[in-house]
């Protein structure tokens, strides 16, 4: 396709391991295998661990693992080497910020600081796992959680907010905030701005501080390509990270691991939102799958990541409504480049399910998203136009046939 | 040598790839690689990941993973299936274990509420990652953690006791704690019972249910030969399990993770102590390492396990001390087979550091714990009763040598 003829990215898809014949267009739940990482992790496995074992923790710098892969993927989000570590889950790390942020309110160290100062703000349709993180953080902190619809946010950045908390790109539908100025409206309300990039980390330009966020964390295993359940990451902006704690306060973020001394001391900076001992496998695996990313760094680096998947999904867009018409399929991403993420989302009233299973069958691996949505990705790193024009021709064909209505489709889980 | 001819597990060190030549005595820090383990990760990334992608989730059963592996460990450690869970690091889950005590004390459940129960007892010499994690929770929940000598733990568990936090096997003198007694006078006191496994875990048998244990956490990475920074494990008694929350409520450990509802409803059992999506490749991993110790059932299982260390600790205490003294070397290790778990330590007052060294020099691998001990490690699964003779051997020449004295090993990291 004159397309991909045309698009200066097109050797990147030559750093994964595609599955022959397959359109995957779900890299923004698990991103594809890198080329590099399986032999990098039988390097880990046979010769750091194997032949080196606890010596490695030194000599192949496993101690130091969590910074060096921070620091790189720091250089995909706006953020400088030495701010982010890699480490736990997304949602252990959205404790950590909360709690963090908790402390910052209690201190009064915004400006206006009240009692009345106690609601967390976020989006109805967040990813659920932050809503839920949220909920118990304000439960044990005695503040509220306040969830309101994507466009009535900044009406309840008052005196009352203590963080605005919120995705950058929305797991369901795609739309993409302004974190810039949501940040700085946050701030203009006296509270304090923190940022999920899961969908959003390696599939379009960050700028956290550009946009003067407080806290970020982010998922390794979408768009960073590192792997199923790949270690995710934490960004704290330096006005804060060496002055509040986090109550995760496990060794790793002592400021003297080796000491071993009873008391616990923060380590200054973001290596005091470590924990415990990283999954040394699975951070190697995030290394390569981060690599990646960077390798778009000579080729425009985010700037031309972006630039392509808006062209990607901006032609699947177009291809839709103009071939797949008539079928009850409604755009629920908006059409706006500028409030656009790397996904594109389709409704259906009543057969989402059944379409989408129709398609993984033609190989087509898009997902499905409860009650009614099919959800589409585009990573840049390795989709090619030729994937959208196909995809779309395969939707046509799956409209146009029964094969959806055929209720061989079984329910099944599926992982965002 | 005649006693590992007559040794019934030899055959066990055949699962795993020990480095030649190297005599490792380290395991209790980090396990040796399992044969099986390249193998299968090659697998997971290769197959799973690489090729059946995102369907892997339950093709391959990764949703269900964290229990699988759990169950494999619970047999290990005398938990039934369906009570435990691979999750986290030890740290973490200590975290989510010591918020669902507080949240027991605080409804007043055990018998002889009071106000004044308020206290977490622990042992000052504990590994220091439980006592941070402790001290972060006590401050929040307004509880106070007192730490007392390992002897003198009876006499504080009164009727201000909430919790009895303690590691069964202690990582710096090898001392093990009587979890059967510990526990039934934490319980007559009218608080609760956490055990930290993290040495005891595949090195003993480990009665969670015959000692009545409340909550317990353990390592992946040591007994259990998962691999550098494993997952961890959590073990909630089923009286407790589904009736008090741990506030890490992330998605996967949902009533429904599917339902992407945005209130959090937890799972009914052990399953709400699980909150991210787990690290895969790192899980696969574990399981090759649980699958070894789980390799000794045929032969006798634990029992045999536990009879075969306390010959190899026993041999090396016996030799050391007879060929060994006069070196201002002292036993640091019980020497009682019914206070002794899988290590030996000994103390020197001011040549520790550097005789170990001079040994790993020798590719007999120990290591030091500041301020004064040399750690051996001896897992029964793969250690030879030659290698105990060996070892000491070796540290006799080292002794009576002046090669620790040059003075040219420098003090260097290395993780417990």
């Amino acid at each position: 396709m004159q397309f991909d003829h045309a698009d200066p990215l097109r050797g990147l898809r030559d750093l994964f391991e595609l599955p022959p014949g397959l359109i995957y267009l779900d890299g923004n739940s698990l991103g594809v295998l890198p080329r590099a990482t399986a032999a990098r992790v039988q390097q880990v496995v046979q010769q750091e661990w194997g032949r080196d074992l606890i010596g490695s923790w030194n000599s192949a710098g496993w101690i130091t693992l969590a910074q060096r892969v921070g620091d790189k993927i720091a250089a995909c989000v706006g953020a400088r080497p030495g701010e982010l570590v890699a480490a736990d889950s997304t949602s252990v790390n959205l404790y950590k910020v909360l709690s963090a942020t908790a402390g910052i309110v209690q201190a009064g160290t915004r400006s206006n600081a009240s009692p009345r100062r106690r609601i967390i703000v976020s989006e109805r349709d967040n990813f659920p796992t932050d809503l839920y993180i949220a909920q118990s953080l304000a439960r044990e902190r005695g503040l509220e959680l306040r969830l309101v619809q994507a466009g009535q946010i900044a009406e309840h950045l008052n005196d009352e907010l203590a963080v605005l908390m919120l995705t950058q790109v929305n797991y369901r539908t795609g739309a993409l905030h302004d974190m810039a100025a949501l940040t700085q409206a946050a701030h203009a309300a006296g509270g304090l701005a923190v940022w999920d990039l899961a969908h959003s980390a390696g599939a379009l330009p960050v700028d956290l501080h550009g946009s003067d966020a407080d806290f970020a964390v982010g998922c390794g295993y979408k768009y960073l390509n590192g792997g199923p359940g790949a270690p995710a990451f934490v960004w704290v902006h330096p006005r804060w990270a060496s002055r509040f704690e986090q109550p995760l306060s496990g060794w790793l973020g002592h400021a003297a691991p080796f000491e071993f001394s009873p008391d616990y001391r923060p380590a200054a900076g973001v290596a005091r939102y470590l924990c415990g001992t990283p999954p040394i496998l699975a951070m190697a695996a995030l290394e390569c799958g981060v690599d990646t990313v960077l390798a778009a760094a000579p080729l425009g680096g985010m700037a031309a990541l972006r630039a392509k998947s808006l062209a990607l999904t901006r032609l699947f867009i177009t291809l839709v409504e103009a071939r797949c018409a008539g079928h009850g399929l409604t755009l629920v991403t908006p059409r706006d480049n500028a409030q656009r993420g790397s996904q594109v989302c389709l409704s259906h009233p009543d057969a989402a399910y059944p379409m989408v299973q129709a398609l993984i069958a033609r190989g087509v691996v898009g997902d499905f998203r409860a009650p009614d949505i099919l959800r589409f990705g585009f990573t840049p790193l390795y989709t090619r136009f030729t994937d959208v024009w196909d995809a779309v021709e395969h939707l046509r064909q799956v409209l146009e046939s029964s094969e959806w209505r055929e209720g061989r489709f079984n329910q099944r889980a599926a992982v965002t």
